[in-house]
């Protein structure tokens, strides 16, 4: 059975007749079908009965229903409500659109809409660059899905990915300051895709793609940072990659070896195992080995999918071909973003001594990394139930809050370079361990130091342009 | 010149040794220019120097230099800052996108992101109608346009409409808690506008267009209407009309005269003229006259344009030709959605007793509202500086908040109808006279006795729906 988590948390209402084992009774009965009592308050109390409120964490709907039956069986307490904590958050909606200067009389309301509004509407069609100055386009970021690759959970379409876009227009708020509006499309036509966004752009100081299935996510990125002068990021590439490259260099700094001298094999090359293997490149990586579902990637053979056929002729300078397994035999680092359970304890104890495992690949890794940590001297995963989660909030917000300082028109290479070597940063050399590679999604200097590095090189390529 | 407005604003801050008289030499110097002291803070005062912070209203950009010369020039008196205070609320835009509840630790990002989130998607994949609970396209408006038809200004792009739809937007929360956000479109292509606003819809409860120009805006309203299940509104057309109704409706019950009696002129046949037409026709109105530029519509001529042609097959049915000044011969009722300046005292003089002007072309009326109130029983524009303001904003905040609560696919006439009926509710018997035909912008009660109306009527047609 999985473990109780806070994503199949219940929020319990019960009403108990007063007497002094009440509460730890309810408490044993939820403990005893394996659920965590995460908090507990008495939240209305009489002289003869008292109301508790309890935060559980379940494994799932029927352990949560599991859960409220063995309260319900105790004698003398009754549940008054088993509500689902997740579903609850999520009721109305994750965002809100606020006035940031409410209207209070006929004054205001002359400023911020008609007549006032009309000089700002000329100033701006007189010079475009002040409507980032006077519009929301200053401070905005578009997260646009065409949910065709939400979360593992496929092709579940534009509605019902709105959750994820919203949560990460939350994220990018709560983090960096950035207002972000979910941009989930009822299309999957890729002309369709880049047109809509070309034609949404004027709100946007930036978009970041999300949950878009490759190819053709690569095909959008490319050609919306071609035709449009706001930055362009597909997060599920790029945040991926920063976090990684974030992670390695950590563990490297571990383990004492340089990334221009390590054997690294990718697993997965679709959008992250593209944008790891490009970055870890930029970074100075040398020996890096892909592998796909039919194996490893190698001049020897030619791929019709043109981002497969770049990896045979930029990775894999020995030439290396077979199996997953047969790359790993002496690698330094595996870096997974594949699928649940490829690897076992004979391919860990291939690898060099003192290995690297990130098994990245979610909700279930490409090893378990309890198994991972025998043979491994730094694991992994892309989970927040084990230590070391690379995880992608660690870069976007101050990724995108740097480009908006900066009023950067583009992403370069040495921006993603920079946001990987800020987060690594984070982690200073004394807290430095194989546990802790990467510091807390919650640490708040993260993104400041990135979007201050990222800004500076912004600057930098502005900068570069004056003659 | 023009009147003195907050449109123009200016926020003046200015150093004045202490002195009796330092203050009112200051208002008395601005007051001479013409312009106005709307507010005065004394906001630090020292032994020997006092700091004043002025709200001036001017009537213009030069009128507002001349102000701060005319303080400069007080002997012993500095301006420290002259600002402008339109485009000062205008600073880093109008809107924020704000989390409805924060993430504060693990426990929450489990809930709004990963992993928790992803039992959110599945449901609303597998029940599409629940996206409306627990994303924000249950309380969601899209604030549509190209850019094509921005206030008076004409065709100024997407970029430059923006702080129009964000003030919009403003107005929706303000007035009734209804979340909108711009979509300005950097496309003029009906087509496309339609086909990238059927992409956009799953992130919205409902579709307000603006701003865009006639003929495109019929076309986009009927096919989106068609083509969608969520409400689509032209604010322009049917915003403009029921407020008009909603003032109609009170200046004949003032003027003890009835819709279905009254001889009616409507001058402008653009996107508020037809709407008007079509509604004022609804609630009864039988004596309809439209006139464009090439003066009376009627069925002895054929016309190329398809809604040109339909209110000469639906209005005028004496046949009547001429200039709109023939028009107005006898008639009760002017409304004006047209052009500065079309009437003068002699065709004023034409109309019935006790006449109902409403001149609502903007910024400057079809006639001078203070010479019509020589002739008419009831005067009205479109104007916030004189009575009877005819202000979209009594509309369209309510009928979203109505169409949101009762999760309507659509819009009737009977919503349109019972929206006018309920804004001109809000003015009761007692407060009826020809200055105050229409309720302010700022009445608290109409909002929502609109919506309740709006909901109502939507909750009837969707019960007249089940067999």
């Amino acid at each position: 059975m999985a473990n109780p988590s806070p994503g199949y948390s219940i929020q319990l209402r019960a009403e108990a007749a007063v007497r002094g084992t009440a509460t730890s009774e309810i408490v044993a009965a939820i403990t005893e079908t394996g659920a965590l009592v995460h908090g507990l308050t008495v939240d209305d109390t009489g002289h003869e009965r008292l109301i508790l409120d309890l935060n559980v964490y379940t494994s799932g709907v029927a352990h949560a229903e599991r859960v409220a039956q063995a309260v319900a069986a105790i004698a003398g307490v009754a549940v008054l409500e088993s509500a689902d904590r997740v579903f609850a958050l999520h009721e109305g909606g994750k965002l809100s659109v606020e006035p940031t200067a409410p209207l209070l009389d006929r004054d205001d309301l002359s400023r911020a809409y008609t007549p006032g509004v009309a000089r700002v509407c000329l100033d701006i069609a007189a010079n475009p660059d002040n409507a980032k100055r006077y519009t929301v386009k200053g401070n905005t970021v578009a997260v646009v899905t065409d949910g065709s690759a939400v979360l593992g959970l496929g092709n579940i379409g534009a509605a019902a990915s709105l959750p994820v876009m919203e949560g990460k227009a939350v994220l990018f708020k709560q983090f960096a300051g950035v207002d972000a509006w979910p941009v989930a499309l009822d299309t999957q036509d890729t002309e369709e895709i880049i047109s809509i966004v070309k034609a949404l752009a004027p709100v946007y100081g930036g978009i970041n793609l999300e949950d878009i299935a490759a190819p053709r996510c690569f095909e959008i990125e490319r050609r919306l940072r071609e035709e449009l002068d706001i930055p362009v990021f597909h997060d599920d590439q790029h945040g991926t990659a920063i976090v990684t490259l974030a992670a390695l260099a950590n563990a490297l700094k571990l383990t004492g070896k340089s990334i221009g001298d390590v054997k690294i094999v990718i697993s997965g090359v679709g959008a992250a195992g593209n944008a790891i293997i490009q970055l870890l490149q930029a970074e100075g990586a040398q020996h890096i080995v892909a592998a796909g579902r039919s194996g490893i990637i190698h001049m020897g053979e030619t791929y019709a999918d043109a981002h497969r056929q770049w990896i045979a002729e930029n990775t894999n300078p020995e030439g290396r071909i077979g199996t997953l397994a047969d790359a790993l035999v002496g690698a330094d680092v595996f870096i997974g973003v594949s699928a649940p359970n490829l690897l076992g304890e004979v391919e860990l104890a291939s690898m060099a001594s003192d290995a690297i495992v990130f098994a990245m690949a979610n909700p279930d890794p490409e090893v378990d990394p309890t198994v991972a940590a025998r043979y491994a001297a730094v694991v992994a995963t892309g989970r927040s139930d084990f230590p070391n989660q690379i995880n992608n909030v660690l870069a976007f917000p101050g990724l995108f809050r740097g480009l908006l300082d900066a009023q950067a028109s583009d992403i370069t290479t040495e921006m993603l370079v920079g946001a990987a070597r800020a987060i690594a940063s984070c982690v200073s050399d004394d807290e430095l361990n194989a546990q802790y590679i990467i510091p807390s999604a919650f640490d708040e200097n993260v993104a400041r130091a990135v979007a201050s590095s990222v800004a500076e090189a912004a600057r930098a390529a502005e900068g570069a342009l004056v003659p």
